[in-house]
C-alpha cells in the first residue's frame, strides 16, 4: 500500500483526488491538510464522500506528511515550491498539481505567475508529468509537475503531428473551451452561476498562463521554438475541455494512421475513427482523452478535436496515473471508472 | 459469474445499466438487444463505453436470452409483460425496469398505462423491488418489478414516519423535482435543451403514473389507504430527483432517531444530520439515497428531503442491487462508486 | 418626466432596474450611486447597457439625490433605513427594493435580519408595495416597501383563496423554487456555476427571511394569523420563481372562476386555463405573474402554480410598477416587453 | 403601417419574429400560417405571447398573404423557393429567413442542401440581407435572403480586415460556437437537454451548410476566392453565437481604428475597446453584434471575437432590420430592446 498525503484538499482538484484515491485499491490515504478547515471532517464539506472518506482536514503543521510515500499538492500556485524540498529530503515523493514546477525557464515562470520562484533548483529536477511524453522519466522521478488542464488536451492533440514534423509550426492555433470547474472553487463573481450559465466568452486572449506551458511542450516535440496562438473560452459546463486545433500541412501522410499508431499503447488516449466528433461528456469523470482528426474539404488545414475531463486527465486523474507509474503499479489502477453519460 | 442479458439498451436506463454491469466483478454481460439497432456496436452509440463494452446490439429474436441467469428489461412499458413468461419458463430470472409489474391492481394499472395487461398472473407473482421494504421477498423472487424513480425517493422519505404511524396519512404531500433524463432519450419537443434549460415547470399535476405506485406503497406501510398529493416538476439538471415531503404530526417522537434507526443497516440510505439540506449532486451517478428531516419553526409539520440519482437508485442501480440480493452477492457489489462532485 | 435616482446599482436588481428605466418613456435617470465603483461607467460593468445607459456610477455623498422625484434603493438590507428619512424630508419619494420596511413588527424584523432597525417610525408609514393588494395606498405613499421575490409569487397564488376564506389556513404549504439570480451578484461559493449547475437543493428550511413577510401578508388576507410552511429551493436557472402551493379546501366554490374574477383587472397577473402548467420561461424578463389552478384527482387539496421572474415582478419590475402608480402614469408603462422564449 | 404575414411560425425563428413584430410600432401582423397547427391560437403554443398576440395559426392556403406588404418565411429550407414567385407577382415583398436564396451558385446550393432549386431566376434577383454589406440594394429589393446565423457573426468579424486587404485570405479560420436554439425546435435526440446540457462538441467539421455562404460573402469582400476553415460547435446555452476568428496579418495597420471606422455608423455593430472579451449574454435577446479585436503577444495573428444572438441578429432581428430598410422606416425601429443580463 502506498501511503498518501494530500496538501490542500478543499478545491475541486482536491475533492476529485480524494474521490479517486478513496477508490484506489493500493492507496492508503493518511492525511489531508487545510489550514483553514483543520478539524472539519472532509465529508462535511463534500457530502459526496460520506461513508467513503472518514478523514478530517488536519493542520499542515501537524500532519506528519514526512511519513508518507507520496504527497500530492492540490494547492494554489506558489505553495508547493515552498514545501517540496523538506518532503523530498525526508524521502517523500511529490506530485504538484499546481504550476510551480511546470515551466523550465524560471524567469518566464516568474513573469506569468507574478512571483519569485522559491526553489529554482527543483524546477530543473522536476519531471513534467505527461505520461505520453515522459513515462520513463516519471518512473524514477522524485518530483513530478502535473500538467495543466489545457496543456494536456492541447499537447496530446498536437503531439503526433508535431513529433513527425508534418505541419507548419509557426502558426499553430489552439482554440480551447473549458468547463467552469477549471476556474476552481474560489468565490468570484465571473464564475457565479448567474454569470457563467447560458453564456459563452473567450478570456485571457492577450495571454493565459497555460500558453508558455503549451509552447514549451510543443517546442520540445518540434525540436525548435513554435509559434502558437492559444485562445481559451469559458463554456457553461461543469467539467470538460474541448480543444479545437488547427495546423497547416507541410508534408502529406496518413494522418489518421499516424495518430492511431502513436497512441496504440496508451491506456488513456483514445483515437476515434476519422471524422468523429468527440463530446466532452464521453470522458466525463474519467481519465480518458479522446481525439478525432479532420481534414475539411480535403484542404491543407488539419483540424484535431481533443477532449478531456479537466479535473481528471487534466488534473487529479493524471496525478494518480503518475503515481501509479512512479510506484510501479498498473498504470490504470484506480482509474478505470466508465465515464458518466448522460 | 452471473450471466446477464439486457433487453432494450438504447435509452438512458439501458446505458446506465451497461455502465454498472460492465464494472460489476461478478457479472458477465452476454447480450444486449435492440430491434432497431441490431448489429451496431453499443460503444458506437454511447462512446463513453468505448474500450469497456465490446458487445453489439443483437436482434431480440436471436439473442438466446434463455441461457442467461437474469434478464433486465430496460424497455418502454408494455414489453416485459409480453416476454417475461417465456424467460421465466426457461428458468431465467427477470428484473423489469419499466412499470409492467409494479401495480398489483391490474385494472388500476390499465387505467394509468392505457393498455390491457398481457400477463396478470405474473403481476401477482412479481416482487416490488424496493430492498428497504421487501428484501427477503426479493431474495427468492423469479420476477422483480423495479420501482419507479419518483416512487423510490418518495417512499424512502415517508417510510419511517408512516410505518410508525406518527403522521396524518390523509393529507400527505410529495412535491418532487426531477432532472430531465427521467423523461428518457426519446426525441420530444418539451425535453429539448432549448425548452427545458433555464426553465422550471410542474407537469402531470392532474395525475402522474407514479401516483398509484406511490399510493400503493405508502398504503402498504400505513396498513390502510392513504391520501396523497403528488406534484412532479421538471428541473434543468440531467440526473437527480429531489423529493420534498410534507406530513402533519399526529404523535410526538424523536423523529431523527426514528429515521436513523430505520435505516441503520441499509447500505444505500444515508440519513443526514437533522436540518441538513441534501443536494442532488451529492448522489450523482451513485446508488445513494440521502435523506434529511426538518421540523420548521417547531410546528406540527414535518418536512423530509430525499434525494436520489433517478438513473441509479431510481432505476439501473436499484436493479443491480436487486440482482445482487437475488443471487446472494454482497448487496453493494458493483455499486460502490463515489458520487461525482462537482 | 420623472427624475429618478438609484442607490446601489451593481447587483442584479440594480442592473435590471436600469434596463427597465432606460426603456421607460417617462423616466429620466439622473443618478446611480455606488460607493465602490464611483466613476466607472455603468456600461463598463454591464456591457448589455452599452449605447443605452451613458451614466457613470457616482459617489453617494455627491449624488444630489435630493433633487430626484423618486429614489430606488437597490441596496443590501439595512441601508435604506438609514438614508430614507433624509430623502423624504427633501420631498423625494422612496421605493426600497430591500427588506427594510416590509415587516410591520419591528422586533420580528430585527430577529430575522439580525440588526436593530434604524427607523421604526418609517416602518409604520411605509406601504407594502404589492399593487394587487395595496394599489390605493401605494398611490399616495411617500415610502414603498417593494415585496420580496418569493413573497410576491406566494401571496399572489394564495390571495383569492385566502381572501375568500375557502381553505384551511392553519396548514398552508408553499414549496418554492428559485433561480440563482435570487441570491444576488455577491461572490459566494454556493452560487458558483460549478456548485449550483446540474444540482438541486432546498435551503433555509428551518426558517427563511421571506417566511415572516409571507405570513404577514397571508394573515392580512385571512384576517387572522395563519400557519404556513415555506420551503425554498435553489434550482439551476438564472431567472424565475415557481411556487407550488397546497391548501386544503374547507368550503366548495368555483375556484377557477374565483381566480379569474379576482385578477380580471390586474395588468400583470395572468390566470391560465384550469389545469395549465405555467413555465418560468413564459414570464422571463417580463413583469407577468402567471397562475394556474389544479385540484388533483378531485380531492380536497388545491394546488396553485405561480410563476414570476424574480428580478422583474419579484423586484425591479414591481418597483417600476409601483413608481407608475405613485406618479399617476399608466401602470404598465415601460413594462410591456414580451417575455424572452426560448 | 406595414401589413405583415409570416409563413411558418412554429419554430424558434418564428416565435422570435412574432415577439419583435408584436412590439414594432409600424407593423400590423395580419397572418401567421402553419399547415399543422391551423386554428390554434399562437399564444397557446407560446404562452410568452399571451395577452400580446391574439392571432391563431391559419391554413397557408387560406391566409390571403397576397394582401400583405411583406411576407417573412420562417420555414424549413426549400419552402420559400416554391412560394415566393406567386407573392412577388402579387406585389408582395419577401424576406426568407431560410437558406433558399442565399447562395448565388445554384449548383453549389443544390449540393449542400440536397435538392433541386425550384426558382433559380429568383436566386439571381435576391439580395443577400446583410445590411452592413448591402444596405442600398436591400432598400429596393423585392426579395431578401436573410443571412444565416453563423455567417452573420463570421462575416461581420472578418469584414473590415478582408475588405482592406490586410490579412492572408488563403488560410482564414472561423471557430464558431452556437447555442442550441440554432438547431431549431424540431424533436431530435442530439439536442435533447440530457444530451446537449453539460456537454460540448464540434459538429459538421467535414462540411457545414453555412460554409459556402460564408465563403461566398468573404470572397466578395476580398474580391477573390478565399480559403476558409469553418468549425461549428454546439455549446450548452439557449441563445448566442461566439465566433473566434483567426487571420494572419499581411500588412500592418491600426486594426482597432479600422474596425471602429468601418462600423461607426452601423446601428447594430458595436466595436468594443481593444482586448475586450464580448460575452454572448451581452447581446442576449437583442439585435447587437459586439466585436473585439486582439493581437496576442504582438504576433502576426489577429484574433477577432464576434458575438450575436443567433435568433435576433442571426435571424429574426436582422429580418426586421431588413424590413425597416425596405420600407424606409428608421432602421432600429422595434429593435431597441436592451439585452437581458443576467
Amino acid at each position: 500500500m502506498v501511503k498518501v498525503g494530500v496538501v490542500g484538499g478543499t478545491g475541486y482538484t482536491g475533492v476529485e483526488l480524494l474521490r479517486l484515491l478513496a477508490q484506489h485499491p493500493q492507496c492508503e490515504l493518511t492525511a489531508i491538510t487545510s489550514r483553514g478547515e483543520a478539524g472539519l471532517p472532509v465529508a462535511d464539506m463534500f457530502p459526496s464522500l460520506r461513508g467513503r472518506v472518514s478523514l478530517a482536514f488536519s493542520d499542515p503543521a501537524k500532519a506528519d506528511l514526512e511519513h508518507c510515500d507520496v504527497v500530492f499538492f492540490a494547492t494554489p500556485n506558489g505553495i508547493a515550491m515552498q514545501q517540496a524540498q523538506r518532503l523530498l529530503d525526508a524521502g517523500v515523493r511529490v506530485i504538484d498539481l499546481a504550476a510551480d514546477f511546470r515551466i523550465k525557464d524560471v524567469a518566464e515562470w516568474s513573469k506569468w505567475y507574478g512571483m519569485e520562484h522559491a526553489a529554482p533548483a527543483l524546477v530543473a529536477e522536476a519531471v513534467y508529468g505527461l505520461p505520453e511524453m515522459n513515462r520513463e522519466s516519471i518512473r524514477g522521478a522524485r518530483l513530478v509537475a502535473n500538467p495543466g488542464c489545457y496543456p494536456t488536451a492541447v499537447q496530446l492533440g498536437f503531439m503526433p503531428l508535431v513529433e513527425a514534423g508534418l505541419v507548419d509550426t509557426t502558426g499553430l492555433i489552439a482554440d480551447a473551451k473549458s468547463g467552469v470547474s477549471g476556474a476552481g472553487r474560489k468565490a468570484e463573481v465571473h464564475t457565479l452561476f448567474s454569470e457563467a450559465s447560458d453564456n459563452f466568452k473567450a478570456y485571457g486572449v492577450a495571454g493565459h498562463r497555460h500558453l508558455p506551458e503549451i509552447r514549451q511542450g510543443v517546442s520540445l516535440m518540434a525540436g525548435k521554438p513554435v509559434g502558437l496562438t492559444f485562445v481559451p473560452h469559458l463554456t457553461p459546463l461543469i467539467r470538460g475541455i474541448h480543444a479545437t486545433l488547427y495546423a497547416r500541412i507541410t508534408r502529406e501522410a496518413d494522418f489518421q494512421a499516424l495518430f492511431e499508431e502513436r497512441y496504440r499503447n496508451e491506456p488513456f488516449v483514445d483515437v476515434l475513427p476519422a471524422k468523429s466528433h468527440p463530446e466532452t461528456r464521453s470522458v466525463r469523470a474519467s481519465n480518458w482523452c479522446r481525439i478525432a482528426l479532420h481534414r475539411p474539404q480535403g484542404g491543407d488545414t488539419l483540424v484535431v478535436l481533443s477532449v478531456i475531463d479537466n479535473l481528471v486527465k487534466g488534473a487529479a486523474g493524471q496525478a494518480v496515473q503518475n503515481m501509479n507509474i512512479m510506484f510501479d503499479l498498473p498504470e490504470s489502477m484506480g482509474l478505470t471508472q466508465i465515464p458518466i453519460l448522460p
